[in-house]
């Protein structure tokens, strides 16, 4: 897409240039739909999408003068969220086409402050392994990650500056690393999950995808039903212990490489940088977190399993077997070492502002039957803090990749902070 | 009813008699059935009911052999938690006649443990306030209670043995102890949620309401994805605080009489049971839960305020409102007060297995408009611990009185074992 055009700058920047009069919700639109024209046709990050219904909406906010967070604002929305105007139906065949009455609590408080819907972007089956179609934008012959794929693909292609996306182990992280964006997952609890298909009730967390943290944590806040944005760049030095993290053996050189270099340019940038070695109390979550997810989409998939089973995928009809056959009290233990893990975590971390690890294994593997190992993220995921992907250099093969950092939960605006420090140091 | 009547007997009886050829599953559901038509026009416990359906479900039960640990038990199932059959309402007119496409997880796990859906049991307004028609059987110039209301009075009334709850405040052991019988909310996450209209995402959870405790944890465990029951009443005394709990001062006569009376009992038995002061550090969960649970079902109800305000009552109206003004940080700060107090509550509690307060303020209230004060369950409520009530005696007008049993989280077979040692010194 042309720098120039209008939906190259970000959704935060957007809203600057509307404020000043130099742009109109239309005009960004329009330059939106441009680009899904061009390039839907190879990226396929829709699952549905309503162009007459985003007009109607970036008129509204137009004549409305645009009020709100996001006034203005066209919002991808994962297809395992529910939107009252368009059909959501969770990446699997017993539930295309559904039409839900309501909006789920994120979409109704983004429309509450001033966003709208530009589509329902492609999720994995239920959130889970089985992929949907979307591809790479960098190159349409590899994956773009999941399960927030066409979340994660839209605003790489320029369709869209924001996009809700959802994890339980690696879902939004790992996809927009994948696709040279950055992905924000906040505190566990941050954005209410009524409307969302739960799959994980201890792990599924709702958060954002966007171009930059400032737009995904703009999403963020309105979503949670917060009035203001939290501030900008921390101006003191952020705290940092670089790890491999728990799939150390699994990174490839590159990512290796990207990770000491980062470290070293945040140090020489004055970050308080440190190697450290995550402890077996911690690593235990990472231990925990499958048999937590299994045992809990098992449940979650209970009406389906019974009802329509032949239309699950053979690979989630095993794990589901998995979870449904864990031994009484297994999945009451795993939880316990999950939240055991979580306040080991916060004591190793003491002062410590910022975990620095690998986002991804590499760049985004080929072909699109498989998204990818989510081994990088969900240790992160089980221990509930905020974790953030970006951007921040090339593989091998010329595709992304990213530097993941974790922060303390309940400190999410600090961790905030200290990741726009970092990311204004990766540019 | 006739003490002889099969409905008489609770789910584990039933479940007793069918093994032993005594009883079938038809047989069962037509003196329910009987029951409901001889009353359910004043009890009003219903929201939905599809009779043809339940008997050819009892008829494939009895077919089958009544596999599963509800094999032939009809269960009512509170209106805010789907059903594939029947329409879900939310007790709002906003969602009157909606048919969901598939059942919620506690209902799928229940039809898999053999158990079928007796009918749509009467919810307040989206489980909060606003009471909708049901009549207490105990005398129908009183209210059930809520927000339970419909599951609670449908026990009392005969019409099944056992029935879905949800409870944020007092919403399943209140109705229970107006309406005389067991309620039962098992510790926070022990149900999954999917397919319920959650309100609050840190206070909702899903429980039974039931004859008895053992037909409580019958459903409980069905519900969960467990396969095997608890095992029955503990054989050494608990240890037992006994306490009036944060609404002392709205407690009647009778219901401190009751604690005296059965802390006397208990210790009788050979319970070492002492009387003991809830610590601030514990009581600041009590201050904590309404601006929880105001905040977040201001966000689970964000599309029904922006699109139907109109249809949701003022009470609801304003209690969203003072949701949704809450000051950035208010509702992380509650939340964090929250937690905090349930880990006051772990060291207070120490190596005791029990605390011994008050279910309610006394009998029901008079009247259908007001469904009861939640004060002597919020606080509970808030530390994720389990709780039930059990029916203990009866006040001034006739009415039941019980009291209230709650547990440490994360070890809720012991607590199930010391309540049910209770609940048989109670009889």
């Amino acid at each position: 897409m042309s720098h120039n055009a209008p939906n190259a700058v970000s959704a935060t920047a957007a809203r600057a240039a509307m404020a000043a009069g130099h742009l109109t919700a239309v005009a960004y639109l329009e330059a939106c739909l441009e680009r899904i024209a061009a390039s839907e046709g190879a990226v396929r990050a829709f699952a549905a999408i309503d162009i007459p219904a985003a007009r109607r909406a970036a008129e509204a906010a137009d004549r409305a003068g645009r009020p709100g967070l996001l006034g203005g604002i066209p919002v991808g929305v994962k297809d395992v969220i529910e939107t009252s105007g368009l059909m959501t139906g969770h990446g699997s065949p017993i539930w295309a086409g559904w039409r839900p009455r309501a909006d789920a609590s994120a979409v109704a408080l983004t429309r509450a402050a001033g966003g709208y819907v530009m589509g329902k972007t492609v999720t994995t089956e239920f959130a889970t392994r089985h992929p949907g179609a979307t591809a790479n934008p960098w190159n349409i012959g590899h994956t773009p990650g999941g399960s927030s794929q066409g979340s994660a693909a839209g605003v790489a292609a320029g369709f869209f500056p924001v996009a809700f996306g959802t994890q339980t182990a690696g879902s939004i992280l790992r996809p927009a690393a994948y696709c040279g964006v950055t992905g924000y997952k906040p505190s566990y609890g941050t954005i209410h999950r009524a409307g969302m298909k739960v799959m994980s009730e201890n792990l599924d967390t709702i958060g954002a995808i966007g171009r930059g943290l400032a737009d995904c944590a703009l999403l963020v806040t309105a979503a949670s039903g917060r009035a203001e944005l939290p501030p900008g760049a921390a101006t003191s030095a952020p705290r940092i212990r670089v790890t491999p993290g728990p799939a150390e053996a699994m990174l490839c050189d590159a990512t290796r490489a990207l990770l000491a270099e980062v470290a070293a340019r945040l140090s020489a940038a004055g970050a308080q940088v440190a190697d450290a070695i995550l402890p077996a109390a911690v690593l235990a979550g990472a231990e925990a977190q499958p048999t937590v997810m299994y045992g809990e989409i098992a449940q979650a998939l209970a009406w389906e399993a019974a009802n329509a089973s032949a239309q699950i995928s053979p690979g989630l009809r095993a794990n589901i077997a998995t979870g449904a056959a864990l031994p009484p009290g297994g999945l009451d233990a795993a939880r316990a070492r999950m939240v055991a893990a979580q306040a080991a975590f916060l004591d190793w971390m003491g002062d410590a502002d910022l975990v620095l690890t690998a986002a991804a294994p590499g760049e985004a593997p080929e072909g699109l039957g498989w998204t990818g190992d989510p081994a990088c993220n969900a240790l992160w995921t089980a221990l509930h803090g905020p974790c953030v992907s970006l951007p921040a250099g090339f593989g091998p093969k010329g595709l992304p990749l990213s530097i993941q950092l974790v922060g303390k939960r309940g400190a999410e605006i600090a961790f905030l902070e200290a990741a726009q420090w970092v990311e204004a140091r990766l540019g």
